[in-house]
């Protein structure tokens, strides 16, 4: 896992995790502005196969608006990425950016609080996730 | 500008910004895999109005997959987001996250080369914009 995101593993198949990493996110008031399919894009664009992986981008308007306000570069790592990859049949990863890792870009001290904000909201969203699969 | 970004502010109006922006990262490879029109986000989830400004998510899938096998995290920042915001009518900042930044984040030898492709990429893209506006 790398140093600028925030990870959990589930004990949960690849295409529950997503709905539930949906779910989530919805959850602490992200919506899903961006969607890629890694697996399909590699397998259209290149004729390689990955694992299942798919790239959600989380925006939460009312704090994207405030960071571009403290900083419009801001733009350049919105939305926040949470990425979504199979490791096996029964077990997925979900690891989205880090919002505190903006900081180590853009050291603005506005930043900060909203960087906070988001941080306790995505971490809160994964932390949700860390549950036994539901019999469905 | 952030100095994790690449930026290029052009003598052009918006409109034609974008369409040149797209045309200059396909000349580079990069396709656009996702589109984000903040102006319009912004509005209707906020009621806010903010200037013309549209996030470009830039994918390369060679090298996209190239660095997802030198560290699979690094999903969390693809694509390379490059953003088109109007300053005023007749002048338009083109803003890209730099590649480089990445090794800020994931201090990783295998990417440095990936890195490298892709940002002398994104910079060719950029510097290709910086022509006077062509009659139309």
């Amino acid at each position: 896992m790398g140093s600028y995101t925030i990870a959990v593993k589930l004990s949960q198949r690849y295409e529950h995790a997503v709905e539930a990493v949906r779910s989530a996110l919805a959850e602490q008031g992200f919506g899903i502005l961006t969607e890629i399919d890694l697996q399909a894009t590699f397998k259209t664009k290149l004729g390689v196969d990955v694992a299942p992986q798919v790239i959600l981008g989380a925006c939460r308007p009312a704090l994207a608006h405030e960071a571009l306000r403290a900083e419009p570069s801001i733009a350049a790592v919105l939305p926040c990425n949470v990425v979504v990859r199979a490791l096996d049949d029964a077990t997925t990863l979900v690891e989205a950016f880090d919002p505190e890792a903006m900081m180590g870009l853009a050291d603005s001290p506005a930043l900060r609080t909203i960087a906070d904000d988001a941080k306790q909201r995505i971490t809160a969203a994964l932390a949700s996730l860390d549950l036994p699969e539901e019999d469905d």
